[in-house]
């Protein structure tokens, strides 16, 4: 496989860092081609502007979403989003590795994905999303760091379910996108435990990545699975943590 | 009341802006006090550097909570982030108004958050979160245009249910903070309505802010709600978008 890691970390020393060094390590021995990008030691630029287009289709106002779909059918994205969209094109399997704030990506993550998720090429006109997103028949998985305990993301827990707290990332972004998703890689409570926990940690994360591309995806609805008004057609059962029967419907 | 706004869009000229001008208007002439960040005109800086210190006290790597908290006791914050964490002290009532991208705020508004949400003063130590955070006794509601179609956000909609996509930001942000979160605003669809729909929704968005230090608030669990094992305790049912009863508990 090609694999694309893109991470997010600002120190060097931490132990993200070694749980990057570690997949990078692994994958590789395994065959696999690994393509990082380090979005801090990148200096990347994450705020999407007018700026990030050699032309533009509409210049007085910027339509920031239309200029990404004139731009993925010209090629004329500045360079800095071409070798990303390039790497993610070129990749079967994407990894964002960070540590968890705010319940998401750092900013510098997050403006990775607003300017490399293109529309016109990751989703778009003509029901360009989902499974039958751009980036369909490629898989996606999240590694994070944080400092909370796993009881924290239970159903139950504290902040509340892992899948609804990781919502947005794995169905809103990686789902609309087309890849399918692999359960998430989670270092708990790193701030908590001693060196030989974040070893176990570091071993666990490895024994993952060896057995990687066979591992199940998550569960997903289709495309199919829902009528001409957006919802679940009657006789499908829900199967996410984000969707439910409505229980006013019809 | 004092009203924060936080704005983020890369497009003077856009539907956003003039939701935002709707929104000034509306306040003021109700008598609220109102200050507006506007992330794009600012400039702002969203990626958390060690630069956001102007004193550190583990110089060799960086621990970014670490850092906060310190700098929260010593006044320490490069003047950015301080200028915003005084508007944030300041407020009764916080608005986030920004374009929906992939289910989330824009990279600039996330690094307003990781930034200016700083350990210490706005959580910490000692339990301070949720309705023991260090924001509470204020309130905050986001405001967002999008694309979508109100269905696509049903809770057996395309995108999964509206408080399960904004988990993050409502709870994970604001409820962890220990504000009170309001309903959200929502302009749905704007690409694909009509003049006389927008000038409804900027309608609509008046008609909300003009009663909206009456609105009821949204559901929330109070730490009071969650045993020793950071789970809800049995006798206590789940009332938000992110809890359910765990079917596997003990």
């Amino acid at each position: 496989m090609n694999v694309l890691i893109v991470y997010a970390h600002p120190e060097p020393r931490s132990f993200g860092r070694a749980l990057l060094e570690r997949s990078v390590q692994t994958l590789q021995s395994c065959g696999h081609q690994v393509v990082v990008s380090d979005l801090y030691e990148m200096d990347f630029q994450p705020v999407a502007t007018g700026g990030d287009f050699t032309e533009r289709r509409f210049p007085d106002a910027l339509q920031y979403d239309r200029e990404q779909k004139q731009s993925s059918q010209r090629h004329t994205f500045v360079q800095d989003i071409q070798t990303e969209i390039d790497k993610l094109q070129a990749c079967d399997l994407l990894i964002l590795q960070f540590p968890l704030w705010w319940f998401s990506v750092p900013s510098i993550m997050k403006g990775w994905i607003d300017r490399v998720f293109v529309n016109g090429t990751v989703y778009g006109a003509g029901g360009m999303r989902f499974d039958n997103g751009g980036l369909k028949g490629r898989k996606a998985m999240l590694a994070f760091t944080t400092g909370c305990f796993p009881e924290m993301m239970a159903p139950d827990g504290l902040l509340g379910q892992r899948d609804v707290i990781l919502w947005h990332l794995q169905h809103g972004t990686f789902g609309y996108a087309g890849l399918e998703v692999l359960q998430p890689f989670v270092g708990f409570s790193i701030q908590f435990i001693d060196d030989a926990q974040r070893h176990a940690q570091l071993d666990a994360y490895e024994a993952r990545l060896r057995g990687i591309e066979h591992e199940p995806v998550m569960p997903s609805h289709p495309l199919a699975d829902f009528g001409p008004d957006w919802r679940l057609k009657p006789d499908v059962e829900p199967r996410t943590a984000g969707h439910r029967r409505n229980s006013t419907k019809a």
